[in-house]
């Protein structure tokens, strides 16, 4: 017997209206994404409390450091997230090509007979020389295989990932698991598409041209791309929620930017960010029923494959929608915490193990954690972290005896830096404060790269 | 330093022919895909060994009772097959499409410009009203659509299965493991393809017609397969070597039926065919060299994942290829093992966990394994039992001051078969035998499928 809960019939009204949404009467493969969205939601979150103990039986589990007594927690628990995912993405299939397919009368061939043009990219795609009536009728197979491609690169990214959390990779090789993942995508994108010129800003156009051809470099570019987005999220985390809260903000501000596209029509790129919102409505669906277990105080940790799998969906969606750049603008909070981290990940101050923040368990408070310095510091050293705790960009902890000798510096991590100027934080209040940084610097960002865009490279794109 | 010994010349020597078969000048995406089949043997007979202990770490290891002291050996070693066959695929893509990659100058913008037709399936399945001029400067999106949805497949059954190695999912659950590993090709067929006709043998012709339209019940169909396929091989399992041994030996008659096409020049399934032998001869490279070590005595496990793959392999290259009742043919004794083991599975005769050959320390071979009956049988299965006693298509064992009363009876697995008849055998003798009657029966099924094809059919399709 399901009791009527609000949680219960919150789940059947979002499934259900999912299913609505789906087969939609406007065949609006947006909306059939949104469907799917609400469907993968309330899937994820009715497996992942009936797939924990599981997990946990075969040794993916883990203790939670900021609470009282240590709980043991099921980790890696966003394999789930990244299999509802999958499979939604599949059963998305059908509805994204739902024009092409309704009017075939019944099956008998190939797909390439008795089709209506509506696809700007496809029309676009074909050059002047070939008659309208060839491309008429043609399925967007080309479409297919890119999606495909981008599938198998989520799916590729999701078993190194799930091998990561298995088997311990270590950090010199699970560096590069994002690059062998994303390996399908290149290859498809080397066969089917071709496409490696890049814009040259406008000062440099005068020496290079409009466009520049990267070539080879180009490819090498994409699996930075993928290696980047992917750790960035994997490093930046430790605190509850973290990880899913900033790809959920992550995902957000993408389609905010995908929607400027859609705002305006008959805009060329329309497709690449319909193509976007398609890869990213359904991985909100999954990541925020994770949320709602990884939330303060979690009930389970979301383990390296789902970092990796959420940087791969933005690095797909950024390299098959051809706005890679712009990409790069939603993570300058990533970006920072890797900069900030730099003086510890290169020796210059002493760096531990472990950097998230410490658990006070008589306040229940999250409190800057700290580097013992193991001897003290060089005389310019000691001048610069004298400055940075000035600015507040660190904190330090002298001798008690005598102040000028530092002992102690706060651990370099954005984390940390948010307690060094906010005090101690109660952990589900600090991730809802770094959310709220991220989502900051992602909208101005947005708005500065649609005004300055024309700035630098003679011409916006929007 | 590296010690010159046979083993690592044949290594380093098929490392090497593979890749010069692989960028062979002839530009044949045939004597490519052989290349990679050698390049896929040696980095998986390189990796196994390695990774090994990494599995035994994690829990994934099992005992080899048919030993003396039950060795432990890491299980699902199958997983490095598939991994390496997996990325292997991906490598192969831009030379199965390498005609058409070379007509192309330099990047920049959509393959679809500047191709010559020389695809055979894409001129046909063009329809003749689209003027000739639009197909031949097409790239054969299609084609690459439906290689990735078999790829795609073929990973999640690797998911699957290997959510199946690490949680031991139940019986009646993992039965249909295959079936949701197929939903990409289903999907990617329905949307791509969508031919859902069936040949009509010639009695029937006059009621239904020459063909007729299964609709949604060839999708069942598909699904059915790739659950037949993949149970097959997962039961008929249990001693050194079979599982790979089988999966080598079905493989290659596939692979000699696809020949007789190919040798057939301008039949219109050539392309079909030839997609089978380029998943067919990377797999074999696999294969080999995952026999290698799961050869008497056996070094590593296969696990479930392997025989998931395997017969996902052949359920792919069946559908995709439209030749999923001719391959039924290379299971005839996985067929046949099923079918005599129905008195067991339905509890006619008492079923014992475990039904593999018993190890006789003493002789180092193995014999024939028995089920203890709880009751004297009833009469008529008594009699029935004595009968098949008589024709040797059991052992049934009597009280030892009573022969009137039947106490144990032999398993009905096709392995005991094989000891009831050769009476004791040591382990790697038999696993030989089975794969030969594996090979005999499949090279009759290829001989009399193409003489009784056209008595059934009114015509063979060679």
């Amino acid at each position: 017997m399901i009791a009527i809960t609000r949680q219960n019939l919150v789940l059947t009204s979002s499934f259900l209206l999912g299913v609505g949404l789906i087969i939609n009467p406007a065949q609006s493969a947006l909306i059939s994404s949104l469907g799917f969205a609400l469907l993968s939601y309330s899937v994820t979150y009715v497996l992942i409390p009936r797939l924990g103990p599981s997990f946990v039986k075969i040794g993916l589990f883990g203790k939670d450091l900021s609470k009282k007594n240590n709980p043991v927690l099921p980790e890696t628990m966003g394999a789930i997230s990244a299999i509802v995912y999958l499979f939604t993405m599949y059963f998305f299939i059908p509805f994204m090509f739902y024009k092409y397919l309704v009017t075939i009368t019944s099956g008998g061939g190939n797909r390439d007979e008795g089709l209506e043009l509506t696809d700007p990219v496809l029309s676009s795609s074909n050059s002047t020389d070939i008659p309208v009536i060839s491309a008429s009728r043609l399925f967007p197979h080309n479409k297919l295989a890119t999606y495909l491609s981008a599938i198998l690169c989520l799916q590729s990214m999701f078993v190194l990932g799930v091998a990561d959390d298995l088997f311990d990779i270590r950090w010199r090789n699970k560096f590069f698991l994002p690059a062998i993942a994303s390996i399908p995508l290149l290859i498809v994108y080397y066969v089917d598409f071709g496409v490696t010129k890049v814009m040259v800003p406008a000062i440099l156009q005068v020496y290079l041209g409009e466009t520049v051809d990267l070539g080879l470099l180009y490819y090498g570019y994409m699996a930075a791309v993928a290696i980047f987005c992917t750790n960035c999220i994997n490093i930046y985390a430790g605190v509850n929620g973290l990880e899913v809260g900033q790809s959920i903000v992550i995902a957000l501000l993408i389609l905010a930017n995908d929607t400027l596209y859609l705002i305006n029509p008959g805009h060329p790129a329309i497709e690449s960010h319909l193509f976007s919102m398609y890869l990213l409505l359904p991985f909100l669906g999954v990541s925020f029923a994770l949320l709602r277990y990884n939330w303060w105080p979690a009930k389970c940790f979301v383990g390296d494959t789902y970092c990796y799998f959420a940087g791969m969906v933005f690095a797909v969606v950024g390299i098959l929608g051809h706005f890679s750049k712009t990409l790069l603008l939603f993570f300058i909070p990533q970006i920072f915490n890797f900069v900030y981290s730099v003086p510890q990940l290169f020796g210059l101050v002493v760096c531990p193990r472990h950097r998230m923040p410490r658990f006070n368990a008589k306040t229940g408070l999250l409190e800057v954690s700290r580097a013992d310095l193991v001897a003290p510091p060089a005389k310019w050293l000691d001048f610069l972290l004298r400055i940075l705790a000035k600015l507040r960009l660190i904190a330090i902890w002298t001798k008690p005896d005598d102040d000028k000798v530092i002992v102690q510096v706060s651990n370099m991590t954005a984390i940390n830096l948010c307690l060094v100027n906010m005090g101690p934080l109660r952990e589900d209040r600090l991730t809802m404060v770094l959310m709220a940084v991220q989502l900051f610097t992602g909208v101005v960002a947005i708005v500065l790269r649609h005004s300055l865009a024309s700035v630098i490279f003679g011409k916006d794109n929007l």
